[in-house]
């Protein structure tokens, strides 16, 4: 279903309007008795998604989303150290974002003129070099470290073409770096759409209702998002009927951050604890879990934000198909299985401070893993990419 | 094992003492060399055990849990409605306290006169009216419910002796409420014995690791514990090995109020998120999953905090015996199954807000019922009352 915004149209408003004071924002006023004369409310034109990053050559800013949802602030990434700083204390996150953040810090470094006048040599180690770093900011997600590789493979290849030169060099890797930012974008789309569709052929309803964990749209990815984009399709769609979003402890990436798009884009939706997945399965009429993924390795096993493991399981013991929709650029077929991923350990200040303020008893002890890996055979959906939706095994 | 504590004793800190300011609690310097003529650093007498409330004879006062671990303040509660309010608001929370509390209220009231002067018929009427009042403050939990009943019929019966007086009846009254204060520390220490004697018996080794959910201590109880209790007897045996406790999300009890009791009583602790439970499970060892209960109905469906009914699927997935610790108070025979229970929802304030400061993006649905029903099913360990260990279908 499609709710009725409220009208922004003065003139639909009717004959109160004016009466008082609005203080909040205007809520449509049900039962009071519109004039012949007022048109329709209209549905306003289609707001500007919300923008993870703006790039245009040689400047990048990225979204402050720890600020989020109170200010919304872009930062200057003058070049790499910067991108660097703002992966590692998440003021941008998602594993596609991260890696087009840090191509794009290298990008806008490179084209203030950093790493030239040693020739084409010393700019191609300059390049790799600075992607070596970008990728320590962050172990787990496997797209800065697959960008890294492939980047760095096309600088050497370029650099050993003879006519080139490190303007050349430069020019190409600016470009490939763009690309990238192009290509996510347009990824995203097909992942909503294959993933739309797959999820409505295995429904027995003319509508879904999904629950996800954690924030993979807009914010986490140059835009759409990957399981926030097959929600966001659903929902262009007229097919979608609810969302549950879990808050998404100790980052609170789902309450600050999928809360907020889901408001942004008015789409239906409710924010529940991590510990109230299992309650809403049973009682909620949960169609689908969708959620993304930080890497998915060769035999299927995905890491994603830590709770994801869990909400397999209990998506398993409710018979409730289980999805994960990632670019294919997540995906590390060098990695067996899910027990060779590193996981990364996040302070225990996450969990003990919200806001800076001290939530948990001093003197505890504290386990703060950012990631688990759930096994493919609790993938019980499907892995849905920008190429269709596959079985874990069809990897 | 058992964590060496800081040396509260000055000589055992060395000849650095008085060397700076100390502006936190001074912690054990690891590495310093120690004088020979220094004393080993000295295990303290044991602590005194926290307490939810204190009560003499016509003074009730409890502990403001919001305010914990930041501040501790007891707060003077001088009749029913008082009580009500202390329990509403969750100043004092945790099934077997909020009896205790409601029961403690009344008693001081009819101590300092309220009641009196219409008769006995008259005092009668004045204390089930008040009972049934305090029932209305929180629903999900029985005791409350079950005392009022309970207490009640008593008034009742002892209004209906010939011989009864108004003083007479108050005095049994009282002496009802004070007698259920002393029944509930008994009946924790007897749900620890019998409960840390079972773990220990179904477990291959040594010594056990316990994952625990919520707040069941000291604080939710008139002492000791029911679930920590059982972490308590375990401790106290030498047989612990370590103890992971959830935040439990959305009101954050066990991050601010079980993290306090371990940290108070030097359990060796770990705190997790919610969303982390499944994780530790795969990755730690956890031997046995304990719980507290608001409610345990007749065919052993269990209400409590919510997030128990995810807890027993993740322990029911990974092979891992699940417990429900609550004195026999907390069972309900007049209700059939789970089904029955009434889930109360608290406010959304409760997800979206931490310490007054908004968490979440504004304008997003909330669901926060606080409590969720764990099926007979899923209680594999057994219910652990005062009278022994119990499978479901046994009650």
């Amino acid at each position: 279903f499609q709710r009725r915004r409220p009208a922004r149209d003065p003139a639909a408003l009717g004959p109160q309007r004016g009466a008082g004071l609005a203080l909040g924002p205007r809520q449509p006023r049900g039962g009071a008795p519109r004039p012949r004369s007022a048109p329709e409310p209209r549905r306003p034109p289609a707001a500007m998604s919300l923008e993870s990053l703006r790039y245009r050559r040689g400047a990048l800013r990225v979204l402050d989303q720890r600020l989020l949802p109170q200010r919304s602030c872009y930062e200057h990434i003058g070049g790499v150290r910067q991108g660097w700083e703002a992966i590692r204390a998440m003021k941008v996150r998602g594993a596609p974002a991260i890696a087009i953040v840090g191509c794009l810090s290298l990008a806008v470094e490179l084209h203030g003129g950093a790493g030239m006048g040693q020739g084409k040599a010393g700019l191609e180690t300059f390049i790799r070099d600075s992607l070596s770093y970008l990728v320590t900011a962050r172990p787990t997600a496997v797209n800065m470290a697959r960008a890294a590789e492939e980047l760095g493979a096309f600088a050497s290849r370029e650099a050993q073409r003879e006519e080139a030169t490190a303007e050349s060099l430069r020019e190409s890797v600016i470009q490939w770096a763009e690309a990238m930012l192009e290509k996510d974008l347009r990824d995203n789309r097909r992942i909503g759409e294959h993933g739309a569709r797959h999820l409505l052929q295995a429904s027995p309803r003319d509508t879904v209702t999904v629950l996800t964990h954690c924030n993979t749209g807009s914010l986490a990815t140059a835009g759409y998002g990957t399981a926030l984009g097959v929600i966001r399709s659903l929902h262009a769609l007229g097919r979608l009927e609810h969302v549950y979003c879990t808050e998404t402890r100790p980052y609170n990436q789902g309450a600050r951050l999928t809360a907020y798009e889901l408001v942004y884009e008015h789409i239906p939706a409710t924010l529940i604890a991590d510990s109230m997945v299992s309650v809403a399965m049973k009682e909620k009429g949960v169609s689908a879990v969708v959620v993304g993924a930080d890497r998915v390795v060769a035999n299927g096993d995905t890491a994603n934000k830590v709770g994801t493991y869990q909400l397999a399981i209990a998506a398993k013991h409710h018979g409730i198909p289980f999805y994960v929709a990632a670019p294919s650029t997540s995906c590390d077929p060098s990695l067996a299985e899910g027990a060779d991923i590193v996981i990364e350990e996040r302070p225990s200040q996450e969990l003990t401070d919200v806001n800076g303020v001290r939530i948990a008893a001093p003197g505890i002890g504290v386990w703060n893993p950012a990631f688990d890996v759930t096994p493919h055979e609790l993938i019980t959906g499907g892995i849905i990419t920008e190429l269709g939706v596959f079985r874990p095994e069809e990897l």
